[in-house]
């Protein structure tokens, strides 16, 4: 409650935000990773540019912004498992279209563009006019009012509550082929959108192929950043393994998000030794 | 709201702590400050020491706790001024009645000895049992169930809602007297009970001496603090101005809090270069 003074049991620092947590997945799954982002020049900010070099980002384009915080979110969890987060952007709200120039031929050939909304929309915007390869949008947090660059999008990939604000429904498994329908009437070429414990649905612009890929049931113990280590997981796997159908690479980024799930920790919790396609995904047709 | 996650405009750290803000402001009123603490073995227990050698308090007895955290409180402030807090002791729940051990000689001669209720109130009993000099009881977080420690206590030191919960009934200026008395009646020798930007108002047992000292009005910005500030200051007064009235002591030390509520921060709003009783202080009998 407003004015309330509680006695907390545990208090710990990681490292997170979906920017960074889904270059981790990526370069955890065996990719070549690049992050271009901006820092506070306060204390996180070299540590972690230092941590992400350490898992084997490339930070060349991770600027450091003066008088300012990195971004951070400050959370609060009850015993009852219910949060409370304040997120303040810091640096993040910096990362402006002029940070790109530098970075602009690398941006161009990326085999894989991952976007999402924690920096400003305008400059992801522009990453997505620029790069000739594969450009996957986590449309998060959930925001409206992103049409202009849903047409740049080769995959847009969301979680029901992001689908939901996007298509102005409820979506969830009995109505998930329309809510992805909807979605690629809106311009990008691939709808996915993630379904938890449940797996992911995706749909294809071009041949009309719907399906939803199951995942394999783990005991989950932290969710917390599952949906990144998708994200990247699947952008490195589209890289890596171009000879696989799609629903299996979105079985794979599944499998890959379950193992995170079982362990504490955001980045912490993603695996480094992960081999996918051990075995078949399991899919239906929509 | 449980689950809200909310956008921050502001983020930043600095230090606290009750006992730690009490060290600071004696130091810098002139005060020969030793603090018996502990820290956690994460990246805030040395660089708080560092920061307390610093300002001039000797640490010789802050020791490390490993596999814990420093004491830290995570406040979110909304934009009208109302806060939550969460604070997560650490450390500071480990302080023991064992670590009174090698500093038992420190604490047995030091003029003053100041306690607070953010470390566990069996080791400060223990300490308060073992000073012969002055014991200045901090009640605070407000508590009950402290009525061991208080015989020992030669000053008791609350705000309003500190000593509510201490007499059983909603303190104000209206029935300060009253209150006062209740908490001599507990056993401490001189029981004070601050009052915000309206000063403090004390009273002694042996002399039955009830005043009310008034503080000078300031524009508050920040009143984080303000009572450690108090709490500090006046220990130093006590020992360095020895021979001025409790009640001129007193209206030192609100001065020197007045002073700290009219900057940002908590120990970085404490003057460095305050000169106490530059002017006679206002009061009156109650």
């Amino acid at each position: 409650m407003p004015g309330e003074t509680l006695i907390g049991n545990k208090f710990t620092t990681s490292f997170g935000g979906k920017g960074a947590n889904q270059c981790v997945a990526a370069a955890k799954t065996g990719g070549n990773v690049h992050i271009i982002c901006r820092v506070g020049d306060d204390q996180w900010g070299e540590k972690y540019k230092e941590h992400l070099r350490t898992v084997g980002v490339d930070v060349t384009y991770a600027q450091v912004t003066k008088g300012t915080t990195t971004g951070i979110a400050q959370i609060s969890v009850a015993d009852n498992g219910e949060n409370q987060i304040v997120i303040v952007p810091g640096a993040n709200n910096h990362l402006s279209k002029s940070d790109l120039g530098n970075a602009k031929e690398l941006i161009k050939k990326a085999d894989v563009l991952i976007g999402q909304l924690e920096t400003p929309y305008e400059t992801t915007l522009e990453a997505f006019k620029v790069n000739d390869g594969i450009k996957l949008l986590n449309a998060a947090p959930a925001r409206e009012h992103i049409e202009e660059i849903l047409p740049f999008c080769t995959i847009l990939c969301v979680n029901e509550p992001e689908a939901s604000l996007l298509v102005h429904f409820n979506v969830d498994v009995s109505n998930i082929k329309k809510a992805l329908n909807i979605l690629l009437e809106s311009g990008c070429d691939t709808a996915i959108i993630t379904l938890g414990d449940k797996g992911a649905a995706y749909s294809l612009k071009n041949s009309g192929e719907c399906i939803h890929v199951f995942s394999n049931k783990v005991t989950a113990v932290d969710t917390t950043g599952a949906g990144d280590a998708f994200v990247g997981a699947l952008a490195s796997f589209l890289v890596n393994f171009k000879n696989q159908p799609l629903h299996q690479l979105i079985g794979a980024a599944c499998e890959y998000a379950s193992l995170t799930v079982t362990m504490e920790g955001t980045q912490t919790s993603y695996p480094e030794k992960y081999i996918p396609f051990t075995r078949q995904y399991d899919y239906v047709t929509l």
